[in-house]
């Protein structure tokens, strides 16, 4: 029998931010991986989104969120967000109390792994792309890989429109995707939580021979390694979980729903200016 | 000569408030009709696009930012966003001591004028179409008008990435507006500040029997109307104005210029922890 005290810390729920909704995406990924575990989600909808703005604001405003989900008692912080992972989490690592993780280095490794060419494309929102994390870390990695980017700022509408088939986002796809495809990449890391959405399209687009990196499924694999190394993982099943955000449009049962691949249950809505705001 | 006492009102500047940069087309409009009147914008760049979210927020964002301008000393507040005009200034014209305008009034005004079907069509953001106040507005003027609505939520996206002509936007502008077209409307309210910037792709999509509204030049035509009735109108060249925002992202000036039609001068960036906050 496991001792109450060293039972308690792998009892505590894991914390899931992200700037919206797209990382549900992650969040249904933890789910089949880690069927045991309590989550707990935090999306900003009420500033949402985080991609088009400077890095200032999307420290600030990630702070405060990520304090938030600390002061819950999470055992584990996982930034479902690439322009948070790409941006704050780097500022923000060494000020919270508890192991975190984002989206960047996960998708880094599963992208090593696939790639044969040393050829890797990213797309990620205009904040990831400009922050050249993705770049950075894979470089870091081997220098010998050449990095093709490219920012897709329409994705994210498209995806929240739920125009994920047809003309329109097949359109969108081959602007912003032929020229990577042109430079000879052999490996497609989707940047950003949302793009798993237009998958379909963007593999139509991009071909068969390009292989397509997902953060969500990378991420899950990640988060359940981490676990496992710290002796957190839950053995017994957890709680149902909550999911808060800062704003609660009509559109976001739906659309949250169709990320989460299941209805959303009980949401709670957080009144911004009750977020915790330290060390302005 | 006017004695000082009485000309101070009327040098005061113009506040003009938007949740992004879209506004910057009202100012525009503002500065071609009113060219010696002083505008203090303010953009809230940091929390843009209201759009796609919730009555309560909208309410909550526009109240500080409505209540930073008053601060500045304005004589009137010029509600240049949609979403803002349809949503927040109902709620909050009584508890501030400025006159106030907002974009719906005018371009029903327009539309009505402009009409001679009465089938009267409106295309805004998710927020506004919900928020049901075109509708509401054009009915109590004439309620034998007919109202066709339609949420546009990809107009703005693609005009803040700038494409702006050509297939996509032509693709999106036919999803959206072929079923009000087949409605019959003859005059078409471009109810969203960023929607003039796809004005040529809207025309061409609806036809050239359609009339379009477009509420930045209604709504600067009514500001004069508001500023002589009320004895406010500046007869001297005012000082150069000025652009607060609440993030400034490296877009901002390239999109913002475009909006403005010339080159975006000095912009300030406020904190938005320092945005004044009452009445919670």
């Amino acid at each position: 029998m496991i001792p109450a005290t060293q039972a308690e810390p792998a009892g505590r729920p894991i914390g899931v931010f992200d700037s919206g909704i797209g990382g549900l995406t992650v969040v249904r990924a933890l789910r089949r991986r880690l069927p045991h575990e309590e989550i707990i989600y935090f999306g900003d909808t009420a500033r949402v989104p985080y991609g088009p703005k400077s890095p200032e604001t999307v420290i600030r405003f990630s702070r405060e969120c990520f304090r938030f989900l600390v002061r819950r008692d999470i055992k584990l912080l996982v930034v479902a967000c690439n322009t948070a992972s790409a941006i704050a989490l780097p500022e923000l690592r060494d000020s919270l109390r508890v192991p975190m993780l984002g989206v960047i280095e996960p998708g880094i490794s599963a992208a090593l792994a696939a790639t044969s060419t040393r050829r890797i494309g990213v797309v990620g929102t205009e904040a990831t792309v400009a922050s050249g994390a993705y770049e950075r870390g894979l470089r870091a990695a081997d220098p010998a890989v050449v990095v093709a980017q490219r920012a897709c700022p329409l994705f994210v509408p498209l995806a929240e429109e739920g125009w994920v088939e047809g003309e329109v986002p097949r359109l969108v796809a081959r602007q912003y995707l032929q020229p990577l495809a042109a430079a000879g990449i052999d490996t497609l890391i989707l940047g950003c939580t949302h793009y798993p959405m237009l998958r379909n399209v963007i593999a139509e687009v991009v071909g068969p021979d390009i292989r397509l990196v997902d953060s969500a499924e990378e991420t899950a694999a990640a988060t359940a390694g981490l676990l496992a190394r710290l002796g957190l993982a839950r053995t017994d099943p957890g709680g149902p979980g909550r999911v808060y955000v800062t704003d609660t449009a009509q559109r976001f049962a739906t659309i949250g729903s169709a990320f989460l691949g299941r209805p959303l249950q009980e949401v709670s809505v957080v009144d911004q200016g009750d977020l915790p705001w330290y060390e302005r």
